[in-house]
Formats: structure tokens, C-alpha cells, sequence
């Protein structure tokens, strides 16, 4: 038996068009779909291909066991979540294994920040994988706030909105342009660490680019709102430019 | 007379396949097509684009007056490449005041270190604008790697191989994932700076990548070798993992 393929599909920052000419066929001919989402939800990921899927596709919903009921520091939560995905890197091994190929929807691209990684890593070496590349969240978002993004030699630094405010705070002062993703509750530090290297008054917050609700605005703009937790906060680089 | 649109269409790393639904829409849909190119060259954003144009195209080649012949830093540099944005601004500007589309070819993503950037803030206010965002360069480099690039908290810096080597040292020793763009002949410093910094031995160096010829391997292999300008230079990220 030829085993089949687990494709890590990246489908952009949520507007379907913006996926990928390969995501779309794949999506298209797909047999075996999987995608994360929270318990209980239909999940961002599987929201974005509606439409898409074909008649009689298998859907393999993998739901998180946990989200942020218990802290990421806490040693429940590794080992809760390093057994979720084992459990599905054998269940999907599985449907491999049975000369089926798999289509594991990721939202944003699979290998920045994403929760493929944890399953490719598992799978490696096991059945064969096809990692399908794609529009970053953080593309859609400085697409969205209508200004190029990097000019020249700008260095641009991603941050996690989760740091420490020290470690943003290093960061962005020694850094042109900045990405500051999973932004959410973490905004009040966002905002100190923007003030203390003064990137504040340039910065831009961003919260469902490409889709339907985007919203793209100045920070200073929207005091003491607490955005949602996929929302973006950017600032420009400013160089070279003839 | 309604104003066409003009078009700045991220094609992606270079795969055809990799560029988004709505590019590849524009695309079969085009009247007028502009890219940028080396003056006596077929163009790499021309290329991406063959076989998908439709007949009866208009093509509008914008051949760069210079590229290396004149190092960056001889002010003739910024006057000459800013005369030549200031025409193909008036040119493009008086086609889609002509009520036609014009849809502007970028190689990656256009918001991200791209010249299309220096149309667009000159055609700003004046003509209708549009920008669809594009798998970046460094996205294609990654995914060719197989190990996903950043993981957790991890930082990410992406940083311009022409910088000093004092800037690539001190950035390099801050970041945890890092993207070298732009490496070509500055390789040797670009390897300095990432043995000062312990990193050398982690670093892979990739070339065309999603094409035919992508190529994909420890930089540590290939001491010596000078890599084409348009190569990337990448450590993954080590954060936390499940």
C-alpha cells in the first residue's frame, strides 16, 4: 500500500482569495480535511474554506484540549497539549498509512507561529508531507493599514505580544519596523513598551484583516480598548527610499 | 471618465502555483501589465507570470536606468532611480486616467522591501489603488528547509545582508529566528557576523526557492560558494514546544 500525503496547507490571513492557487486545488479535490479549533466552535480555520470542500469530505476537527484556561507556564499544560497532538499524529499517521492523503488546514502560514508545526515535527520520518506556504497574518495586516511596510535596510522584528515588557521594550528600541502579534490582553504592555522607545505615536493596531470586519487603526487612536487576541499591532519602517 | 485601478499584485516566491486566487484572477484578466526589470533582461516578475496573460496584453516593461553600477550611497543614485519613478508614475497614472486597469507585477509581497512601494506613494491620492498582499521570499526559503521557522515566543529579525557588519552582529545576538535577505556578494560578511554570534553552525542558505532550481542547504556546507543576490540566509527559531 502506497501511503498517502498529510499536507500542511497554509490559507492565508482569511480572506479565501488570498489563498494560494495550490491551496485552493488541494482544497478542492480534498477526501480528508483536519483542523484545530476551540471545543465547541466552528473554528477559524474551517470558516475560511466554507464553500470549498467537496461533496463527501471527511472532517477531522482536532479540538484544542485547552486554550487558556491554565497558564502556558504551568507543567500541566505541555503535558496536556504534547498529548493531544500525539494523539493526533497517530490518528492521521493512520488515515496516511491506509493510502489516504490528509489536507491539515492551517490559518496563517504553517510554519510561522502555527499549530501544524507540532504534529510535521511528530509526523516526520513517518508517512510523506507536503508543507503548502502562505500569506502571513502580518502581510494581510500591513497590507490593510494602506503604507509599505519595510524600505531599504529597515531590520524588522517580530515580537509576541506575550513577552515580558523589558523584552519588548529592548527589542523595539533597537529595531526599525515592528510586528507585534497575539496582541489581545497583552495591550496595555504593548502600549507601555511602544511609549518608553517612542514608537507609540506611529504605531497601528489591526484586527481581522482581509475579512469582512477589518479594522486598521492608530493606536492612540483607540485608548483602553483590549482587542481580541489575533489582533496585530504594527509600526512602519521609515527607510531609504529615492 | 471613470479612473481604472492600478494594481500593485504580489506574485509570491516564484512558484506559480504559490501566488494567491485573486492574483491569479487579476492576472487572466489583465489589459495592461507593468513590471519592473534589469534593462536587456526578460524580467523574474515576467516570468512568474508566463502562459497566464491573456492575448492582446498590453506590456509595459520598467527597465531599472541602474542597478549596480552606481553604489547606493552616490547621491546620482537616488536621483537617477527617483527620475525614473517620477516617469513611470506619470505613465501609469495617465493610462488608468484613460479608464484603464493597470496591474502592476511584484515579485514576494508588494508592502515588503518591494519597489512597487515607490509607485505607490506617488500615485497616492491621485488614481484609485489597490494592493494584494503575496507569499513573501522568506516564507518560500523557510518552507524549503522542512523545519518550521518560529515557534512560541520566539523573536524573529529579519535583517538586509547589506547592513554593516556591526549591525548584522548585534542584531543576530538578539534575535532568536533570523532572515538574512539580500546576501548574494555579501555572504562572507554576512558569515562573520553569525559566527560572532554563535549561529553559523544552525544556518542554512537558500537560493530560488519554490522554483526548479530552489536549492536548500547548511550554510556550513558550502564554504566558499557566492550565492545569488536574491538568496536568503535563515536560523529557525527553538522556542517552546509541546
Amino acid at each position: 500500500m502506497t501511503p498517502g500525503t498529510i499536507y500542511g496547507v497554509g490559507l492565508g490571513p482569511g480572506d479565501p482569495e488570498l489563498m494560494s492557487v495550490r491551496a485552493d486545488r488541494l482544497l478542492r479535490q480534498a477526501r480528508n480535511v483536519a483542523f484545530f479549533r476551540k471545543a465547541g466552535r466552528p473554528g477559524q480555520a474551517r470558516g475560511i474554506v466554507e464553500g470549498l470542500l467537496p461533496q463527501g469530505v471527511v472532517e477531522l476537527p482536532m479540538e484544542y484540549p485547552v486554550t487558556t484556561e491554565i497558564p502556558v507556564t504551568d507543567p500541566r499544560y505541555n503535558q496536556i497539549l504534547s498529548g493531544f497532538y500525539a494523539d493526533w499524529t497517530a490518528r492521521l499517521r493512520q488515515v496516511a498509512e491506509a493510502g489516504e492523503d490528509v489536507v491539515v488546514l492551517c490559518e496563517g502560514d504553517p510554519f510561522f507561529y502555527g499549530s501544524f508545526m507540532h504534529l510535521y515535527t511528530r509526523l516526520e520520518g513517518l508517512v510523506p508531507l507536503q508543507v503548502v506556504p502562505a500569506i502571513t497574518g502580518m502581510s494581510g495586516a500591513w497590507t490593510a493599514t494602506g503604507q509599505p511596510m519595510t524600505w531599504g535596510d529597515d531590520v524588522l522584528t517580530v515580537l509576541m505580544g506575550t513577552l515580558p515588557e523589558a523584552d519588548l521594550t529592548r527589542h523595539m528600541a533597537e529595531s526599525d519596523a515592528l510586528v507585534v502579534m497575539k496582541v489581545g490582553r497583552n495591550i496595555e504592555r504593548v502600549r507601555r513598551a511602544l511609549h518608553a522607545t517612542g514608537r507609540l505615536e506611529t504605531a497601528w493596531l489591526v484586527e481581522y484583516a482581509t475579512m469582512a470586519d477589518e479594522k486598521a487603526v492608530k493606536l492612540t487612536d483607540v485608548e483602553g480598548y483590549v482587542p481580541s487576541y489575533f489582533s496585530i499591532v504594527l509600526v512602519h519602517g521609515q527607510g531609504r527610499r529615492p
